[in-house]
């Protein structure tokens, strides 16, 4: 800490004993020197939406989260970090702009602390399009960087979530496709970034680890998708539709998920091929309590999905 | 809010039209006024435990919540809310003390703006045994009050966690167990308070639906739930136990579920009859995202566990 707020690395228990492949160590002692606007105000998410958009920007937070978004081929802009963490980092950031603060500046120009330590600014690439990532034409990210999928690889089993706005959900919903071997997700143009912060902490990286793009039109990106040979299947709450477990997969499938509150539009549900749901208890439905988060959900469809 | 600052609800626009059968509206513009004591600074954990655990209180939020915990038939000690507020709850708490604020004194006392209006403060009834939840001799909440389980009741599809801490996590199983029809919830002696108004509120009310009870002795407290009959499986991420789905499930089972860190403990796990999965992609596994949040695993299991 020391070492960090007085500008001189070397002088830190771990720092000094770290070799430094790095281009550039510059220590920083002002929160509001401009070089470290990229990092500014974390809690603010008005600001740093339009922020990011304009720099086309996004940042990792912590070890895990920088090295899978830099193994899945994003350039890095520049690291923040602590002396106590530096070291961490070596091999991961290897000729890029390290920016070396206090824990005091660190806060000072985040707006809270940073548990994980370090901050890596990182470039967006160019989004795929829906029909690139649903026919297996997109980028996919592999261990260690990323290589077009050939034919063998074409996404058969796919979540298409409908207006979900909240960064943790879009990022948890992430994590469990991933985790359970989803091809792809589409979003519909109103959902949250999965390459805001909160997103990708949740993720914890697995929005670096499945293909993805966002619809251009909502009204009609389910029939792109349906084009491609996808059947449609809706979740939905409706006591009406048959239990997920009890359809038979096709080929080609994509699972529908609508917010937690108000479920998938009424369109959508009408492009549906079968509205389908998780089956509740008759108990907790007299209770009242007959219904799941939408990341539970979400967790016990995708299971349903690939099996 | 003036009708509230001003101590006079009938001057209040909604207020002025609701009947009032309650015993006592006690309007109150004092935010250290003690009468409110049950209701301070609900975000300081460590304060809110002593207290709550002295005083065998909880705390309700939002009128679905109060609903369900007084359905339950938990006593209600008193209720806080504002004018706008009021005339929601006139059904349900009759004859209760009422404390009627003005927004600035709510925030001035819980520590934060309350957007749902309501807390009630209710009595902690007396909890049951493991013994007695398991056999289904405790008490079961049902709608409109709690009656004692008959012996067609007793439980067969049981939850069993150990050392969960996160008072969200510990809800958001409660939901998902009580949706999906799991028949009671047994917590290891470290876990997070179900009845803590964050657990309450993420569980949406599901803590009142389904029986559950606190072990005494953790080293011992699985021998207990064997010996009534219960079949334990051992959820753990281990690629060698076999998949939840694939286990033919007994008359009688035990999920037992760790935190997501951690796991289960070695000793649980030595002593479950199986240790299951829940089956990751191999391309997860390789990229390193393949571990699921904790209410994700969850999620899944406790719908394999009632198939």
């Amino acid at each position: 800490m020391e070492a960090g707020r007085r500008g001189s690395p070397a002088e830190g228990g771990d720092v000094s004993r770290t070799p430094y492949p790095w281009r550039v160590v510059i220590p920083v002692e002002d929160a509001a020197d401009p070089r470290l606007a990229d990092y500014t105000r974390l809690r603010d998410v008005d600001l740093r939406k339009s922020l990011e958009g304009a720099r086309g920007l996004f940042l990792a937070e912590g070890e895990k989260v920088i090295r899978r978004a830099v193994a899945a081929g994003h350039p890095v802009r520049s690291v923040l970090t602590t002396a106590k963490w530096l070291g961490h980092l070596a091999d991961v950031i290897e000729g890029v702009t390290v920016y070396l603060v206090s824990d005091e500046v660190m806060e000072g120009v985040t707006g809270f602390q940073v548990h994980r330590g370090a901050l890596a600014s990182m470039e967006r690439l160019t989004p795929p399009s829906v029909a690139d990532v649903i026919s297996g034409r997109g980028p996919r990210a592999v261990a260690g960087g990323t290589e077009p999928e050939g034919p063998g690889g074409t996404p058969r089993r796919i979540v298409v979530l409908e207006d979900l706005v909240d960064h943790g959900n879009v990022g948890a919903i992430f994590r469990c496709a991933a985790a359970l071997g989803v091809d792809a997700v589409v979003l519909s143009p109103r959902c949250a970034d999965p390459l805001y912060r909160r997103s990708v902490k949740v993720s914890m990286g697995a929005v670096f680890a499945i293909p993805y793009a966002r619809m251009a039109d909502w009204h009609d990106g389910l029939a792109e998708i349906r084009a491609e040979g996808f059947q449609l299947l809706a979740l939905t709450p409706d006591r009406a539709a048959v239990p997920m477990d009890d359809v038979p997969l096709g080929d080609r499938v994509a699972l529908m998920l609508g917010s937690e509150g108000d479920g998938l539009s009424s369109h959508w549900l009408h492009e549906a091929d079968h509205p389908v749901r998780i089956p509740m208890s008759e108990t907790a439905m007299d209770l009242g309590v007959d219904s799941l988060n939408v990341v539970a959900a979400a967790a016990i469809a995708c299971h349903s999905l690939v099996r």
